[in-house]
């Protein structure tokens, strides 16, 4: 890179891309298994080393996601990938063990409206099913990590404001129950970057590195802003979706997660290396489109091109 | 306002419209003069004290600003409403002092080769204009302020990169010859936040106050990551133009300016006072979309509505 990182600020950053999850599953098209199989090793090959490849939830309900385990298989041939998967429950947790994925991803809601409303669970029965993640992982004597996810971290459709104390709390009961790490998700578009810093300063003071990772949707147009808030508390993971897919149903129209592209950019724009080559990654973001007639895709830099100034080796050496 | 704004950061901050200039001047379309009235009246009811009206150049070189006289002596007649105006020339200087604007803006490009193609002047013979210019103030007995607006301080469609001792330099140049005040402006889109914390911090041990605002593009989707990397070296004051219009001729459908309902959103939501009520700007949005038919709009929050737990007060009484 050519430019120095300001003090402060995480030398690297890892963008895990989690549009083949967090994106597809909000679509109401079922996007073809080759296409996703073409999607991961596209990334892979623009140098992404951590992608959300699906969801073992049952297919009647997600039939976007039904392949997931075939996805899992692909993956897993690609050296150096992590590859996570979304589980919402113990059945499901049970199938990513028998998956080989690298990772499971449990969602959490801290909205107690939401957690009912989403998962059928209270935040706290959310807990117990972690402590049985975790021993049914032991049991299989699976290397596989358990990330607990506190989603409505920023606050919650239905019942509106989420209590920091709420949050930090349920936090630390996932840790307790067994999560070997946590992350948080402003899951509907309401952080703004003062809340962020006060939420990630309180939750890195408790989970320290176990804090892996910020999730936030650009709804509100502030995903990037609260981004550059969450490194400057020391965060260096962030979920992110190609083209901004996914969105809120909600706000029709409205941007799903931060863009994958429009997020690496921003990172080594600033000297942050993220290994991601982003003329690569901007030429995968032409195949989502023909991939996805009709759907509405998000970012900027796709549109604008990249600075005429931009660093020619664009951190893809990091 | 709720919420205590974060410590470093200022507890209430400017948003100047400059969707009348900056916007309306690059679309190919002329709004009416009671149209533009009809929005000065509108963004000063909503709580905006800051609008840049128009600007002085030749009615056969931008037909959209033409009626800038008009609209000057309409938004004076508003009580405490800085009136502002953008000035290339002194011609466009003496018009604007005979107007009775409150401030002229006076754009210098930090990019020689932008500033000779886009003002036909270096810019060293823009820093000597500015001193007719304050001269031409001076003998007019007129309290209007001059201020220097470094453009391309960022880097450059035809030159790339622009060394930030070229942008300084000339800053302290402008405010030598008589600019009362000097902004930053990124006039295409290439700023990151990293940059935007560089060359503030430096720029206002320069200046201090007298740098007194500062100018983002949102072309490549990091606009409001810039103002918040701004406001964290202490600016308070920031162009926005309503809807995001404006954009740029070289990347059709490409954002213009930081959008002014989503800026209001994020300073707000921080607990930063504006004065503005985001209900009744987010109507005014409304009536320039309709005003503009057919034109790209942009911003985020006119689309997903405001949050549940958005503060009540919404930092009208500021």
């Amino acid at each position: 890179m050519s430019t120095a990182s300001h003090p402060g600020l995480p030398a690297s950053a890892i963008v895990r891309e989690v549009g083949l999850r967090d994106g597809l599953q909000s679509l109401p098209v079922v996007l073809p298994t080759p296409s996703k199989m073409d999607w991961i090793d596209a990334a892979y090959a623009a140098g992404q080393r951590e992608i959300e490849v699906g969801s073992f939830v049952p297919a009647r309900l997600l039939p976007q996601l039904a392949d997931t385990d075939a996805l899992v298989a692909h993956a897993k041939k690609l050296p150096g990938l992590t590859v996570s998967v979304l589980v919402p429950n113990v059945k499901g947790a049970e199938r990513a063990l028998d998956s080989g994925a690298d990772l499971m991803l449990v969602p959490l809601s801290a909205s107690h409206a939401h957690s009912v409303a989403n998962l059928r669970k209270t935040p706290d029965e959310v807990v117990r099913m972690v402590g049985q993640m975790r021993a049914a992982r032991d049991a299989a004597g699976s290397s596989m990590l358990i990330e607990g996810g506190v989603g409505t971290a920023f606050g919650c459709t239905l019942q509106g404001a989420v209590p920091a104390q709420d949050v930090l709390r349920l936090m630390q009961a996932l840790l307790d129950a067994g999560a070997d790490r946590v992350s948080l998700a402003d899951t509907v578009g309401y952080a703004d970057p003062a809340a962020v810093q006060r939420l990630f300063t309180e939750a890195r003071r408790i989970a320290g590195e176990r804090l892996c990772c910020a999730h936030f949707h650009d709804t509100r147009g502030l995903g990037l802003a609260n981004v550059l808030a969450a490194l400057q508390t020391g965060v260096s993971r962030f979920d992110a979706c190609l083209a901004g897919i996914g969105g809120c149903p909600h706000a029709p129209g409205a941007s799903g997660n931060v863009s994958t592209e429009d997020l690496v950019f921003m990172l080594q724009s600033m000297g942050i290396a993220t290994g991601v080559d982003l003329d690569r990654l901007l030429a995968l973001r032409g195949s989502v489109d023909a991939w996805l007639p009709g759907q509405p895709l998000h970012g900027a830099v796709w549109r604008a091109g990249l600075p005429k100034a931009f660093p020619p080796s664009r951190g893809a050496s990091a």
